[in-house]
This record gives structure tokens, sequence and C-alpha cells, in this order.
């Protein structure tokens, strides 16, 4: 199984630079009912089958307070995705849009997100719903859900600041 | 300026294992008003100041049809953060939580995500109000909000799956 490799009518491939800016270390492995991306959801959905993230050491002492939370963003890495498709046709129908104005897998730095409901804490392991990638997709972060998060640090100039 | 080094009473740093699993490409950068991290919002906010995020070349053919899209979210890497710290903490009053818990900028791969609202497209800069970030910070993509788009591929199995 892998994701496409093929190049679509009015698709724009272009000469990807190397991708040695920052490096990244995969800190867990979700797994979910989907061993080819054909079968995937296209977008999580809060009412889908239960998935599993297992965190791997030495993070696991990170989790410590997250089942005070009911949504998690959750940041995976698209391992299978090419990254050079700045223009992508989805429907395969010669249309073609901005890499930028689509949520593929196919990006420059294939890093998925996902919104999650967080059932249950078993271990180093989170049961959720709401994902859409394929099994074994790599880890690279979770954090609590923007809306429900309250900063803890003490007040910075910054949080008052309005717009014109 | 850089962000904090330190380590506070009650934190846990752990041996971390190195950055190597993946590699990332500076797409662009974003200018902010902010130069030092004790000024930044501790969260950005949407009726914030104006800031502007810049691609860079070879990307810039993958903006079409973003301005279709009133929120954007905006992945963003914290460069000057440490990525060691498994429990953190931001009040530095001895009570700690673990880093998936937390929003912190520091986290084993510092990734920032914020919605943001997109108020123009002038070539290849974009003018966006809601976010948090240190001047000069690199962007690492930029895709429409889940809740205004619509896959245009066609339908999967997956697509329709709920849980028990």
């Amino acid at each position: 199984m892998s994701l496409r490799q093929e190049i679509r009518k009015g698709e724009v491939a272009i000469d990807a630079p190397p991708a040695t800016d920052a490096g990244l270390v995969f800190i867990g492995r979700i797994r979910t009912p989907w061993t080819s991306r054909l079968d995937c959801p296209r977008q999580g959905r809060r009412d889908g089958p239960t998935c599993r993230i297992e965190l791997f050491e030495p993070w696991t002492p990170g989790l410590a307070g997250i089942e005070a939370f009911e949504t998690l963003e959750v940041l995976y890495w698209l391992d299978r995705s090419r990254r050079d498709l700045v223009r992508q046709s989805p429907a395969d129908d010669g249309s073609t849009r901005g890499v930028f104005a689509l949520r593929s897998p196919v990006r420059p730095n294939p890093i998925g997100t996902s919104l999650v409901t967080l059932l249950g804490v078993e271990g180093a392991t989170m049961l959720v719903r709401g994902l859409d990638c394929l099994d074994g997709t790599p880890l690279i972060d979770l954090k609590p859900d923007r809306c429900a998060f309250t900063p803890l640090a003490p007040p910075q100039p910054g949080d008052f600041q309005v717009g014109d």
C-alpha cells in the first residue's frame, strides 16, 4: 500500500528543496482500522471508530494531566506522501487547486492534524475517536485543544494587544 | 532573545533521542510585532494585530484558491525552543504538568498551530490575525480550517464508518 505516485492531468510538481531545515522525532504510533489509503476517511469524524495512540518512551511522563481534556489536537507524519505537488486535482477531473487551499496528505511538509475525542488513557495508550490516518502512522505531537486550554503562565503584554 | 533554557522547580528533562526520523523544509517566514518571548501573546487572538505570512519559492503556486477561506490553520516551527522537558511548570510555582497536557512551545517536536483570519493575499504574502509567535518564525504549513473545508476527492468507505 502506498499513497499515489502518479501525476494527474493539470497537476504541477516542483523541484522541491531538500527537507533538511529541521528534524522530527517520532514519539509514538497511531493504530487505526485502515490499511489502505483507499479505505481511509477523507476527514476524521468524532463518531468514528475507536483508534489507539501509543506513546513511546521516554515521552510517557508527558501524559500527566492529559485526562482532563476531552478534545486533543493530534499531529502525525504522513510518511507515505509525496511532497512536491503544488497544484493538485483531488477529483482527478482536470480542475486543480493549490496545495495550501487543500487538506490533502500530499504537501511540502506532510503533517496531518486532527481534533479527537479522548475516550480513555491506559498506560501509554490513548483511546480516541476522530482520526483519518493509516494504521501505523507516526505520531509527532499531542496538545489540548486550544478552545479548552487556558494558559497557566503569567499574563504577558501581547495577551492584551488588539489590531487597528 | 531566546526561549528559556533554565529548568524550573519540579520540571523533568529527559535524554531526548536524536530528531532524525523525518526532515522539514521551511516554506516561508512569519512576520509579527513580537521580538521577545516575554512580549508574545500566550495564545493568538482573532482580533489581534495584523501579521504577515511570507511564502518562499518554489511554493507560491500552492496558494491558488486560498483566498476562498476565511480561516486558515497555520503550522510553524518554534525554532528557539528546547525539546526535552516532559513535565513543565508554566507558572514556575512548583506545580507541574505533562507536556502533552500543555500548549507550551517547549515540546519534543516544537510545532505551533494557530487558527487565523485571512484578511488578504498580496502576491506571496498573506495578511492574517490570530498568531502568537515571534517575528521571523519559520513557516511549515498552511491549510484551510477543517470546519470550512469539504473534501473534493470522491467518497471512500471510511467516510461512512462509525464506532460502536
